[in-house]
């Protein structure tokens, strides 16, 4: 499992590296390009053995129209065998899920849809059976998805379904700021009906275990009202904090957890409160993703909580303005790609998985 | 009504400012002590004449917690004449709405709910009638209002009602960014009910028109969507970005306004698509208060939009836990009434209504 490296004229034996799985995204996004630059990124090579899971028709065109190169190593879905997950070189694994000639680059294509589901249906397969440590996926678009009939409005739901987990929740971190959703991809008329006390505590008690994993002892958490003002006393909204976060947060610190809250929405991102806590759990996907992109566009990374294997994600779309054009930044699918693996072997230590990303 | 002034061994005549009426606030919050802080800072004397409406004997109270003189120039209520707005030294207008010695520092109180509507009244009135040239509110509390069985959620709804004005809405503005409300003071769940394409251009025209009024002759207006993403193309939430903002955008473009929209609010306020906007127009309170507060915290005033009369006011709340200690920062408080000493002569000048803070 060691591959050799020429150092100061010596053959150093090398440790075999964490392989990830990294999806391709939708074809007609930014995606194949991103997969095609962090393969070339030493931060990217020095932590993990990266495995594009696409199509190989997809990145050659893109290559081509992005002046990229492809990685040599090729290996087709059906004579996949996690035997070939040796040394650190970057595999592509083709699913030969769209045909690349087809297909119009910045469009909403439900075969597009269809390939990006399929991708991430054989990362999820392959991470689940230990073929690969963890999963990062790059970005897909709903519309397409819908085109195609998957009936998910994101990367969230797919993972918890095909994983089996119960109670998984999307959190965004950074160096400056982690939010975690009780609510992500919901309307925002379906929000309300959605908050339960339950939901609730679960997600506090994910972020809390997150934090725990990364070997903060204490995390200290926040958590937004709904309302504004955080319902002012119950002045303002129908009660929900009282109703359900207020009960949330008694049962978390009864469990042991630090917790305050519920907090203002409109002060809880300021300097001040911000940095009294390792993280805020939102009600709401623009509760959180609001103060989140201003604090840490292009730099934070996607991660859900709760599921049995390790994810990770741009915390981006699939800009289809600027798709095959070469100009996508790949930071923060790197970013999603070193945080990956630096929780892989957390993960194998504290062998708990509701606790991982 | 003139005064002299002492400039070289000369008397000088110098014009009289503009009086405007400054509210006091909630008594047991921080707006008594900005009050005596604002009536002493340079640039507030030398755009206006501050006339502070609210209770001497709490003013007094709280100028000795906090080592703070009071104007000289006191007039009480049912004393009141305009002629007194002679000269530019700061007043305070007594209304006697409470017992000083029977107040809390720091706590809800009824009679603080009540005295506050007081002062707001008493200031509304007078400058309907033109004695004041406008108003600039302190902070007051929901609960305290409606502990005097005040039936107002905030300051936006007592002002629209005592003024009799028919569509207003609240801005925020700085010099960063600048944001107006579709609802304000309205609890999440009711927000996707009270949305109506009406309703939407008359907060995009009262924006644009605000910005005409400042010399800006073509306003670009962002309007951000209610769903997370902008809906996807109507794939999450309820259709609410069709049914009501589309045809709420296309119609302020059909009266001429430059209006793009709807954006997807978590990447409505980075840096590019702000740059492209004189204000953002919002569908609820925390849609636009999160960015601007973690943008222009303390130093952002709030404006009704749609008034007869100008109004600004302070973008922060009564602050209790460090009320009467000395240690509230009168930043906002200045902008807000500087704010107003801008819009008085262009109230004039444009003669418009709904043009007006």
């Amino acid at each position: 499992m060691n591959e050799g490296r020429e150092t100061a004229g010596q053959l150093v034996a090398v440790d075999q590296l964490p392989p990830l799985a990294i999806t391709m995204g939708d074809p007609a996004g930014i995606g194949p390009e991103l997969c095609l630059r962090v393969v070339q990124e030493p931060s990217v090579l020095s932590c993990c053995l990266p495995v594009i899971v696409g199509d190989l028709e997809v990145l050659l065109r893109v290559a081509r129209s992005c002046d990229l190169s492809v990685p040599e190593r090729v290996v087709m879905l059906r004579e996949w065998n996690s035997r070939l997950l040796d040394g650190n070189t970057p595999i592509v694994l083709d699913c030969q899920a769209i045909d690349a000639g087809l297909l119009r680059p910045g469009e909403i294509q439900a075969s597009c849809g269809r390939a990006a589901f399929e991708y991430i249906r054989v990362a999820i397969e392959k991470t689940i059976a230990a073929d690969f440590a963890g999963l990062v996926t790059g970005p897909i678009h709903k519309q397409a998805l819908t085109r195609a009939h998957i009936p998910f409005p994101g990367h969230t739901e797919i993972l918890a379904t095909l994983t089996g987990a119960d109670q998984v929740c999307m959190m965004l971190t950074s160096d400056v700021l982690s939010v975690s959703m009780v609510t992500s991809h919901t309307g925002f008329s379906d929000v309300p009906g959605q908050l339960t006390p339950e939901l609730i505590v679960n997600v506090i008690r994910l972020t809390s275990d997150f934090f725990k994993t990364l070997g903060n002892a204490a995390p200290r958490i926040g958590v937004c009202g709904l309302n504004p003002h955080s319902g002012e006393g119950g002045m303002l909204g129908r009660g929900e904090e009282a109703e359900f976060i207020e009960p949330a947060i008694a049962k978390a610190r009864a469990e042991g957890m630090s917790v305050t809250g519920p907090l203002a929405p409109d002060t809880a991102f300021l300097p001040e409160p911000m940095s009294r806590f390792d993280a805020i759990v939102c009600m709401y996907h623009d509760q959180g993703l609001i103060p989140f992109k201003m604090l840490a566009f292009d730099r934070g990374v996607n991660l859900t909580l709760g599921l049995p294997i390790i994810r990770t994600s741009v915390d981006h779309g699939t800009a289809f303005d600027i798709a095959w054009t070469g100009r996508a930044s790949p930071r923060s699918m790197t970013e999603a790609i070193l945080w990956a693996a630096r929780l892989v072997p957390l993960k194998r230590k504290s062998g708990a998985v509701a606790a991982q990303s």
